[in-house]
């Protein structure tokens, strides 16, 4: 599997480690949007966060929640941003499910391009209706 | 307690629902970036997702999993973003905790400005050595 995180599992690729334990690894990302921007893995292969059952998704978090309030107080930063991207088309670089913890200050220069589109009618029920159907 | 989300909770002020259970709810954002955005809350008011214990993340995002893999089937969505904000200095805007679920399009014309820094000599572990002692 010529995947560059398992790699890092496996120890064949460096990591600046943060955390370890059976089923799952955090680390620094190379190339941060801030210093001290960390990357949360499950060991486990899977392409993105959909690719993972609802348990792993669930012991996924139970680590980002612990890591994230260390690199918070760590780092005596003023916020965090705290994303997973699934699929190239939302940014997704690497196809191992990856998690950004990343640490946010008011001056960092930062800025996410956020925007608010406006639904017309009922299209937001429509909308609801369609998501519902698959639940 | 003034939260508007602890409003929707309670049914005081009306939202549009995609799913709920004792624990959860999850409803369409009215300012999406993108049609089909989608929140995840827990019922009980807690400021940010660093104030939820390491078990209530998990529960969160267990649910977070299963909607998202319905947001992407029911929308036909190329991508998702899955973004929890810490903090006004990430862009928080309500002080209740919410995970967005964003789909994403090719053509969606929706830019993240990410970046990327590059951390010098031995700056990466020393960032590292300081979010493993909180650790």
């Amino acid at each position: 599997m010529d995947c560059i995180f398992c790699k890092i599992v496996s120890g064949e690729i460096p990591a600046v480690k943060v955390y370890e334990d059976d089923g799952f690894l955090a680390f620094m990302d190379i190339g941060p949007v801030n210093k001290g921007h960390v990357l949360v893995i499950p060991k486990r292969h899977a392409a993105t966060f959909l690719d993972l059952s609802e348990e792993e998704a669930a012991e996924l978090f139970r680590r980002v929640n612990r890591i994230a309030k260390a690199v918070k107080e760590a780092l005596g930063a003023d916020g965090l941003n705290i994303i997973n991207n699934v699929g190239d088309a939302s940014g997704q670089e690497v196809f191992h499910v990856h998690v950004h913890i990343i640490p946010r200050f008011y001056d960092d220069g930062m800025k996410f391009g956020w925007r608010k589109l406006q639904y017309e009618g009922d299209e937001i029920r429509e909308y609801a209706e369609r998501i519902k159907s698959r639940l």
